[in-house]
């Protein structure tokens, strides 16, 4: 066998792009290159599956050695030189690479080979003693801090020291003979730390290194990243040997990064960084600010030009943005690695329209490239221009949006104080991979160093964040909890503003606006709308809502939730003698004072959503939701009677107190709700019903086309149905007497309780539509209290991989998904003509809109800003059955 | 056509038994005794179908009318009589009759035909002026009440003046002309009261009777009674009209009821009571105490002996006990009615066991005869006989059984008084069909009037309940709200205890002790078991109901809850400090307190269980349910703030609350709990787990065979189960290391939750056995809290018909059954030696139990007392099987 090592060098490679799974993107973007005949330093991929292997049998399969010792002859081959010559040596770095990126996540060692013997051939070959040293340097602080594990910043406080005592303020400024020290230092510091002397041997150099960047994707910020991006443990990682290319030679050398598009607008031109005289870690890692490649174009024309013919060719090889990296060793251009150009989504829905205008790709693939759930960050406010700002400083756009929140300095603090709900700020002088999950939980990152290409700007933009970076002006001062800038003082908890879009910090909390949809935006959701077959609605609850709703295309409401109308300010009390009355009558009596304030609701919404269906949940929450709280009355009669209070007064809030006991409940969400009240409190339904038809009445008469329906939730029999649907339409045709008109009217039910879906065949005789809540449904179905679980429990069952996903994000499509498709399919069975749709949450989450797809619904319906979520997903439904169905003929 | 009216007479019946559900069982029986031979005052039977008719037509079918004039005629052919005529009158009684027995409930009106022209005739005929003023004032006394609505007592008083205006104490010694005064005056009462004359036309009379017989279906108390008894409003009732017979012409006349064996004890010799010189319904009314028919073989034995030729024969005929009522008009015997005879379950058991003996019955038949649901009563306890009583008073022991409680003297009262979770005694003068409500929820009924065939006596018999009637040493007054006895004055809220199988009324509550089951019972259940193929387990948490379950066949233990021993004074505060823990180690510390106390509870159950499984929930409810209750601190730490008190107490008072409120849960029933509290706290389940197992390795060691299984509940994911189970395993195999035993052990799960049996098939690979919970299952599948919907809005339900039963009581094999059905299938089809069973409530009540073996369940589980009901009930089962396969043969 002997597969688990694969050669390439240019118009030579042992792999390609689509053997992926077991090169790792890197490695296989690498022999791709090669095999296009671009200059990559010449090098050898171990594959992932010796990860697994080693995983699995906690040691190499027997053949590697061999197979490593074989391909290392090869480099030297081609490279005419080799490893450990003490005239003519070759120098490797060692890298990750695993089936997708992870940013900053894994290991690399650059420059190995080098030691005290071998440097001399590196001074014969070079000349350049300042180099030579250098790179010696180089090896041992990184082999120390990365191999050997000791903390980088001993070799930082070695280097800064030689600095001060040399009075010098850049690396660069040091003398060959100050590097040389340095070397003899950073050996000592090993010595010390570990006991153990720098390994001479580059054999094993290599091989321990190899080792590292192995272990490394077992170290615990990997574990964190692939969790929050739902990468699999046992896909393992590569690991890529190439020969050294140096940036670092001299003002005709150079590294940087660019990609072929700007991906945070998706402008067509190259962008990038890039550092003369300089490795490539230096441009990664944020530490020297780096210049924009245009600068390039002046600085080395001719360089310039080939960058930009071999990252357009790549281009349009791949078909897609390329994010790649290029060192120029002495005027002589290689490329180290491409691949997929991470982008915002502002820039990916331009990349997407600009690439079938030309001719890339065609409309269908720039669907397919869209990722779905993004595209809310497109609708998202930003700050308003008109407002007055106070502008602290600015920095690098990263990442675009608008956020504000109080700051916090670390991660830890950043989690810490967003479970209490708050929003926060995430200022760090730059950040690291060991800051992620601060950065998951904040609104937005703030850095004072690195550029758009740092891990704040990257890493910001992948989660969609806003993020203004190298933010030079501000002077963070972690340890202190505090920043400073034009002589202000920031310290945790005061608030600030960020404009990722202009890179603008802004003092305290600033108005925001809504966003206006770019034309390409538009483009890409009217190609979603001649594809799609499944209507999207919207879950909307106020005129403003189905306004915002029905510009971002939402084909009628869904759901609309009256509970709200009862919460209101001014009919709260009403609401609450309706539910205190001693009887029906009295209990009429103050529903006849609610009836008008709820017909000018549905009339707002109603009017929002003329010639388009609008459906009307019937009063859902427990009747105790709008009493006053249990507790706090507790308290104040406990109160009252502590400071004698009047008599009578005490006795009136324990008749109070008395009715809110009885009815109160143990498990609320199993309680007395839905059409359970409906069924024991008719006059509440009815009122509802009247208000919302009598609302119609006067619309239509006006001339206005308007299509209310009811919803009946929580049904579990079909009697239950039976009777308000009776009742329903008796109202509904007393209105229609008293006023004159027809209606064109449905009447369904929620479907959001087990039962209802396992007897959907008997319910379905009864309704004109089905309407799955999945949050309920997940509840029930899972015996598992939403607000109980999350932020509890659930969050451990993620952890444990107990369940991929949480249930309330993501529909679970193995077990509530059945109930889903048996409700479905059972209700259609008695009932052909029956309307199915979503009302649940997950109505705007890509994979589940793309499951209801699947099994035959109508529509899904979903909050306003998820709908261009919704309208995607479902034509990435539609495109991914017709690619099936054209894969099985 | 004209089929609605159906004639019978000694040896000549135009029905028979077989047309009970359009004849009415009075009629089906009354034809099928004529055509026996036997002497029934000829008539004709009006079918059920007129009143479902009537009921959804508002008028009766065009031919009735007829129909009944020419039946009319018959009657008058083979009496010689004729209806309305003033020298020979017809007289006839109206009496319902419906598809089965609702004693008291329905109305009667007895002779009609007569009038001030008719009269003549019956005086002629029979010479007796005491007796026809007396049959005169009957039917205008009956008619005024029944017919025309007016309230009994109006009657009743102008009785009771007449008596006492001529000091007279008994009906029986008003003479001819008091009685003629008495018609006259009831003829006056009811021109005041109705405004209307008592109405002279004989076919009037009969006219009107028959509507008020057909109209007493939709009365509200027989509504009532038809809700309680599960009988279908549309079955309707059917009427008879007989020609009178009167056993109130002198002493040679009589009436009676009577059993063919005692529907107490079983015993066979013919048992029941008559009055010589009365109406039938003086018998039954309970008005006059009347003596036992054995004195009849004194009184008239030529009567006697044929009454028990007579009804001997019916027994061999209807192959089971009938009871019947007779009357002897001047020594002429006619029977009236035989139906099959309500019996108490003991007598039940007996009889049909003494059946068996006698070749009557076969085994199979004997089994089938039994409702399983009531062979709990044979097992409750009675009062312990060694128990010094201060017995009060002694009645008739009317229904068997003990009962104690505190005394309520109206229906009403009883309802209010139970609902607060009070047991009481309902006593009254004596009962009738409008107390049924307060009967239904009393522990005892007490009358002072009334004999063992009275209102009281027959219900409470139905009811399982225990009832003393006849008591006439009591005297209640109700409207005073007490009763003395002896001098005694006991009032409202008084303790009593019932014995109701020997009649003693005692002061007090009184020990009560085990009863021992009869050899009949246990031959029974021997037979049972012989047939049925499903298992019966016991859900028993203590050695002693362990014990009890084991003596009452249980093969098992199908489920031993572990929380109650978390509950035990001496753990408590070991579980809370477990609890509130900071971490593991401290809480393992706590656990390790109460290890050796759950040992010795679990070695307890292994021992009366030895040789039989055991199966062991781990722990279950959620954490909070054993801190100190949330409201309770709150209000404390309210108090403590006012009273200025110690602030160290109050800060610790503090962080204990905050504690707690960190555990609260909104739906506790969907939280943290079940097995997502063994994935969080694994040392919570693996202290269980160990004290379970070391508690098995003692007794392993002294050389028992002791069969332990660990049963993880609330599992929905089979990702949960394979992480318990490993972890329960490494315990398992700890101990048996430890202790050098091998444990044959079984670990499996709680079926609860829809996605559990969803998902089945992926969970039943963790699985040894499936354990259907369906307590919890019926709550999710319905999203209804059970301690939020039953006493609340779920009568409402019942009362609606929306539900036919309460679901925590019965299966609901529509919807919950069809998870249970796909549970068993699915685990079975991945694990085919998968062991399938039942714990919830269901497995105790029939219905459900002949569900669980009809999806093939390998046995059910229930509390100890419920045991012999699920063996008959799996043994019916079977024999329902097996009937079903031989028709399909």
């Amino acid at each position: 066998m002997g597969g688990y090592v694969y050669f390439f060098a240019q118009n030579r490679g042992d792999g390609s792009t689509k053997m992926r799974n077991i090169l790792g993107g890197k490695g296989a973007n690498l022999a791709e290159m090669a095999n296009l005949g671009i200059r990559v330093p010449p090098g050898f991929t171990i594959s992932t599956e010796v990860c697994t292997y080693y995983t699995q049998n906690h040691r190499y399969p027997e053949n590697l050695e061999a197979a490593i010792r074989e391909n290392l002859n090869k480099i030297e081959k081609v490279s005419h030189k080799r490893f450990g010559d003490a005239h003519n040596p070759l120098l490797v770095s060692v890298r990750s690479g695993a089936r997708i990126s992870m940013p900053g996540m894994m290991d690399t060692v650059l420059n190995l080979g080098l030691n005290d013997d071998t440097i001399k051939g590196l001074l014969e070959q070079t000349g350049n003693p300042r180099f030579a040293y250098d790179v010696y340097r180089r090896l041992i602080q990184m082999f120390g801090s990365v191999v050997l594990g000791i903390e980088g910043e001993k070799f930082e406080e070695l280097l800064e020291e030689k600095k001060k005592s040399h009075q010098v303020k850049e690396d660069i400024d040091l003398t060959a003979e100050n590097l040389k020290e340095l070397v003899e230092e950073f050996k000592k510091l090993i010595e010390k730390e570990k006991r153990t002397e720098f390994p001479q041997d580059p054999f094993k150099q290599l091989d321990m290194a190899k080792d590292a960047v192995f272990a490394s994707w077992n170290t615990k910020r990997a574990i964190n990243y692939r969790k929050i991006n739902k990468i699999p443990e046992h896909w393992g990682t590569a690991v890529n040997v190439q020969i050294m290319v140096f940036g670092n030679m001299g003002n005709d050398s150079g590294t940087g990064v660019g990609f072929t598009r700007d991906p945070a607008t998706g402008e067509k031109k190259i962008y990038g960084e890039y550092l003369l005289n300089a490795q490539g870690e230096d441009v990664v890692a944020g530490i020297r600010t780096p210049l924009p490649l245009s600068n390039l174009k002046e600085d080395m024309p001719r360089i310039f030009d080939e960058l930009v013919e071999i990252t357009q060719r790549l281009e349009r090889h791949y078909k897609d943005v390329q994010d790649f990296e290029f060192t120029i060793e002495k005027g002589k251009l290689y490329l180290l690695q491409t691949r997929t150009g991470k982008r915002t989504i502002q820039a990916a829905v331009k990349i997407a329209c600009d690439m079938v205008e030309e001719g890339l790709i065609d409309k269908e693939e720039a669907l397919m490239g869209i990722e779905a759930s993004q595209l809310e960050q497109l609708l998202h406010p930003r700050i308003d221009p008109d407002a007055e700002l106070e502008v602290l400083a600015e920095g690098l756009p990263a990442s675009p949006g608008a956020a504000a929140g109080t700051i916090v300095f670390t991660a830890d603090r950043a989690v810490e104080i967003t479970q209490d709900g708050e929003k926060v700020i995430l200022v760090r002088k730059e950040t690291s991979p060991d800051d992620i999950h601060g950065m998951a939980v904040a609104q937005g990152i703030l850095t004072a160093r690195g550029g758009m290409t740092s891990h704040a700007a990257v890493v910001a933009r992948g989660m969609g964040k806003c993020c203004v970076a190298g933010c030079e002006a501000i002077k963070v001062e972690e340890k202190k909890g505090m920043f400073t800038v034009n002589g202000l003082v920031f310290k945790e908890g005061d608030f600030i503003t960020l404009d990722g879009t202009t890179g603008r910090v802004i003092k305290g909390e600033v108005p925001t606006l809504e966003p206006e949809p770019s034309d390409e935006f538009k483009k890409l959701m009217e190609w979603a709308d001649e594809i799609r077959t499944l209507g999207v609605r919207a879950n909307a609850d106020t005129p403003k809502d189905a306004k915002k709703a029905r510009e971002l295309g939402a084909e009628g409401i869904g759901l609309c939730r009256t509970e709200h109308m009862f919460f209101g300010e001014d009919r709260l009390p009403f609401v609450q003698r309706m539910i205190l009355a001693e009887d029906k009558e009295e209990r009429e009596k103050e529903l006849e004072k609610l009836e008008p304030m709820q017909k000018e609701d549905f009339k707002g919404i109603l009017i929002e959503m003329e010639g388009l269906p609008v459906i009307i949940r019937l009063l859902d929450p427990p009747l105790h939701e709008f009493l006053p709280n249990y507790e706090d009355l507790l308290l104040e009669i406990n109160k009252l009677e502590f400071q004698n209070s009047d008599k009578k007064k005490i006795e009136e809030k324990r008749e109070l107190l008395q009715r809110v006991t009885g009815l109160r409940e143990m498990n609320p969400m199993l309680g007395h709700r839905g059409c359970r009240l409906g069924i024991t409190f008719p006059e509440v339904y009815n009122m509802q019903t009247r208000a919302v038809f009598e609302a119609a009445a006067e619309l239509l008469l006006e001339g206005r086309k308007v299509y209310p329906e009811i919803m009946i939730p929580l049904v579990v029999h079909e009697r239950e149905l039976s009777i308000l649907r009776r009742q329903t339409i008796e109202v509904i045709k007393e209105v229609e007497r008293e006023k004159g008109v027809d209606f064109k009217y449905k009447i369904g039910t929620m479907i959001e309780l087990p039962r209802a879906c396992l007897c959907a065949d008997k319910i379905a005789q009864e309704a004109d539509f089905f309407s799955f809540g999945t949050n309920d449904l997940t509840q029930t179905t899972f015996g598992l209290s939403r607000d109980d679980a999350e932020g509890k429990f659930l969050p451990a069952y993620i952890k444990k991989k107990i369940l991929r996903d949480d249930p309330f994000q993501v529909l679970d499509q193995t077990g509530v998904g059945q109930l889903v498709e048996m409700g479905t399919q059972r209700g259609r069975k008695t009932n052909p003509d029956l309307e199915v749709g979503i009302c649940g949450e997950h109505g705007g989450e890509p994979s589940s809109v793309k499951f209801c797809y699947g099994v035959g619904m109508d529509y899904v319906s979903c909050s306003p800003y998820r709908i261009p979520i919704a309208r995607l997903a479902a034509a990435q439904a539609k495109l991914e059955e017709n690619r099936n169905t054209k894969k099985a003929d």
